[in-house]
């Protein structure tokens, strides 16, 4: 199989089995530790529609959605991710799911009726990186809301759009999402061949999933997509409304990486959530892999406005099969805040863009503006 | 006469001699370095149409205006304003500019065939704060473009919508500015009475020039208007395609204060340019006034994000009427960077919010993710 | 005084008292006969913000209006207008108001304490076109909602933007209305002088109100603005989700005439209401007026789509001061309708386009294909 | 396999050859009279990218596209279309295109170098519906100028989104489809079981091309997408400046079938091209069909507003290997024009709603205003 992963030292062994078909990432279990204040935040701010509930779970839905869920909060002592969860295109992928993870000599689990509300017989695995990653296709249908217009408010999520996952090693990872089965569609790295994020997807968009390079196990957040710009804007309007500009975390912005408008925000756990529209279609067996250099000032915001650091250093615990927090492995390789804000670090706008520059700013045209 | 300004213990005196009847902001006139960058800058990335040019100086029009221009680029020597121009309602309101400001000792020039091309009878004033201000009826009119959507980019400026100056004294500025006819629409102030900005208009939108509290007399910016949010956001995206991402100073992001959202960028000189959309109706003579604390995290960027420091620091001389720079004079009382980022200043979320908040942050909720 | 207006042969008389102060169109009372069913229609469907209501009538108001209300629904017999509310400058005006009328021999009827509630002196009269019109000063303030975006929903509308009114003889009405103080900004003709419709300002905006050729008085509807078109659009998308699309008249579109982007809907007694964004700024004294051929087919859709008979013909009946609804007068000049759709009229899409076109078309242009 | 077609009585044989894996529709070859005035449409008007061209064919791409083009524009002396082309997984899936439609009898053509520029290896084929097919997987990469916003006009096309063709019998041609691996997605049919329309996709959206019922095999349109609604309302906007207004033959508006907001234009040659976004994932297997009612109102337009009968009558010739015009079979069961418009036809806006209805309106609810 061909591979667009950078080298790795430390590969995790490919399975003889055949990997399980995986349509798309479909939803997210999240331990929330006051259901009642995520119920304001992804009901009541985010407009999210609610399946069902009871008094320790919460399970929504997005606009577009005929599947059960998309989320599911459940009330818990710590907040964590106890599963990404991905559909597969028929049930023997399951089977293959299972048999391949346990080749690997991962932990799984496997349940008939399904681990959660709506959802039929799925295996659970700790997988090689210590996410918990769950495998269905089994799901009870809803009705899909795509045209009910008089539900949608002026900022509503229509899709899930991907997960986004914090792991040591990059490179790794890579290879090892390749192996199951996923695409590499961008990248960032250095010249000294660090790998500090890639994006890989199953579906034709940028991304099911990206691994970010940081101390991990760890969720960097789950994103769900709107239909336009506005819709984005008019989140950070309302939360403004509402006295909670304080979570509003980065953006919103024009992402280098995807090309897709974003907005990250705050769930009152911390967990982050990104608002997206409007990447791009990348179902092409040669589609080109975008590789974009860590010192380059756009890559992260196409404005060139600064990644603010909790971004880089916050992020979600997840949840072994017992429901324990995995411990967390710290990276060794260099760190892309590290090497691009700050005394250490650098960026430029504009690649070899030195001792002055058409705008008659300082070299490398590093944007400063935004910090003390 | 009512008046909404705060008060003032430095007042300029009420000319006895009525006030001209002013319409709006109608032109800037920008010295600038480099022409032929100038050009690029305003034409080939804003879009600006071109009503007439020379090797001097360049005429530009928005799409829906129809007089001459509503912004002259001149070639010099040194960067800088040299004229914020009106238009009064009627041709013996020039003359009541100029006897209303002779009567405040002020100097003043008039020239019956205009100072630029495409104006007619003028006069030109060095005001009481120092900044050259222009007053004319005369003007060529010139196709309204604004069916023209063949030449409309995705970034189209549709009117020339405000002015805003830098002066140290703002109770003053707004005192003298309602005797020549202005209504404040809203300010930032603190408990202590001191004022740090103030918008006022002719015009009933919320301002037709603002007076911003620093070091002056020097011009803060001038601003366009766009009919909706995504044509801000393409300019954004056109920039970072153009590796001018440097140059985008501050937003793209929606106001507190005038509700409008916004960018701020720089021209090749460092005159910076706002773009703005969607602020609202304050024709009636009771329009209420906002009151921003100067301690609000909103008040600028509703979303809370943080304003950088040069947007409080840098803005451009203005010219006297012989064409020589004014001197900057510093402001006493505390500027508003100061007392609201870093050790010695604070700024809040939620009013009355401290020692703990809604989302388990820190008193205060001031966002700081933005500042290394 | 320069008149605009077309040449009239029956011109009612310009009175030597001097005309009120006309701030801007205010609000309208419409009487409704089934006050659940308009409720439903303006709060539910279209979001307008209840002030106040009891169980005979409803005071409404949208997103950025600081005064009482913008519409008043009152339960009545007859579904018609009670009253064109228009604001003026000073308690004085509505003294002008009255005294203007009464030189013209209308009927007038003052209310020190208002005819509804949140209005306080007001006259009402019986123009001399039979419309009930109302000027006011005096009016309660209340919260100006548009920050309230905790509030807003996807087809906010955020201005009271114009009335449309029907009356037989144009040029008669734009000469009196020009009395008044209004200015002509566009206007629809023929070759032959007659005149089918005109638009007129107080508010620097293409319109507070305009005049349609028909039968009248009638009114033809009353418009509100929303922010950007994704808004109108989404109005149609709730109309269709709540199967009320037969309710949905015109459009959405672009105007040819004021260059906004529009919607016409009608509420469940038929009354016209249109939404409508994006016209331009009219407010200096020389603004070019725009004068449209009435076989222009672009003057009433930019895009060409056809304006269904129902548009031309139906409209509001309007009630004098006692409550009955004035007589219908018919109109002796020819109808855009007539002269412009079908066996007896012709349109063109380019002037002067006969006997073939650039695209291989009939002669003239005409975008038959909606008829059948 | 499973089917989701409606049953017929007159199938092509299903091969025992596999089908080849096609990933989606890639480009369309048009046989333009003047390549002159095409050119003018879909470069200077629609803003397509030129990949290249010579005196006697222009190559267009999308702004998202790798691949060297979407549409071939090629001179000729009978406006039709030459192919209908999609791209395959795998250089061998040529080859399984090739010999599935051998063994169905069709005639195939193989070029290794391609019928045009910028592909390679290739099979066409006259499929059993008359229809001239490619299959490729060999082809030339060039820029993707998604970042490129220097380059997007405010009506930029992002993807080639799908084709739609003509064919007499709805479920024969959906039986056949379904062989060669699509799946529908939605349709429009009656009660008594006939088949108007059908949707069907291989990429994960509502299609990659559609069967419409007709007189065929002709080609109904071919479709791109924007990123948002407002890029296909300027290009409306823009049609109007250039007086172009009656090449727009239906639209803008909100589709009920796939939800995506719409617009179609006629070209020079009258080949009818859509403007399309925002319809909804499809990817799963089990992904709900929606099946609409003919006599349903707001299934081709959501908001009620009348299709052109032009849109049901007119479709452009296809051309057989030989580049002769494929003759054109009528269809046999009712037209949807006839059963939903007109004399013989009905539609309602709410299902079972007879005899009144919540506005007061006639039975059914049929919007008849836009006819005379």
């Amino acid at each position: 199989m061909s591979t667009d992963a950078r080298p790795t030292t430390t590969p995790i062994p490919t399975p003889t089995a055949p990997a399980p078909d995986i349509l798309r990432c479909a939803y997210m279990e999240l331990v929330v530790t006051d259901l009642a204040a995520s119920r304001a935040f992804y009901v009541d701010l985010l407009g999210l529609i609610v399946t069902e509930e009871d008094e320790n779970a919460i399970y929504l839905r997005t606009m577009e959605e005929f599947i059960h869920h998309n989320l599911v909060l459940r009330q818990g002592p710590v907040a964590a991710v106890a599963a990404f969860s991905y559909r597969v295109r028929t049930p023997e992928d399951v089977d293959r799911a299972e048999a391949w993870y346990q080749e690997l000599g991962c932990r799984t689990e496997r349940r008939t009726d399904g681990f959660v509300k709506g959802i039929g017989d799925s295996v659970r695995v700790e997988d090689p990186l210590g996410f918990p990653y769950e495998f269905f296709f089994e799901v009870e249908h809803v009705e899909r809301l795509a045209w009910r217009y008089d539900l949608y408010g002026a900022g509503a999520l229509v899709r899930l759009d991907h997960f986004n996952q914090v792991t040591p090693d990059v490179p790794r990872a890579c290879r090892y999402m390749e192996d199951l089965g996923f695409r590499i569609t961008e990248d960032i790295s250095d010249s000294d061949g660090v790998e500090y994020a890639a994006w890989m997807r199953r579906k034709p968009t940028v991304h099911d999933t990206a691994m970010t390079g940081g101390n991990g196990p760890r969720m960097h957040h789950v994103a769900f997509a709107t239909h336009e710009k506005h819709n984005i804007i008019y989140i950070c309007d309302k939360m403004g409304a509402l006295r909670m500009s304080d979570r509003i975390e980065r953006g919103p912005g024009r992402h280098g990486v995807s090309n897709a408008f974003y907005l990250y925000i705050l769930d009152p756990d911390g967990h982050r959530v990104e608002i997206y529209t409007q990447d791009y279609y990348t179902g092409d067996p040669d589609n080109p892999v975008v590789r974009w250099d860590v010192h380059d000032n756009q890559r992260r915001d196409w404005w060139g406005n600064p990644v603010v650091p909790s971004w880089y250093t916050e992020a979600s615990l997840v949840l072994d099969l017992d429901g324990n927090a995995k411990p967390v492995v710290d990276r060794e390789d260099p760190s892309e805040m590290d090497v691009t804000i700050g005394a250490d670090g650098f960026s430029y706008t504009r690649a070899g863009d030195e001792g002055g520059s058409y705008h008659g700013e300082a070299a490398k045209g590093f944007k400063l503006g935004n910090q003390l």
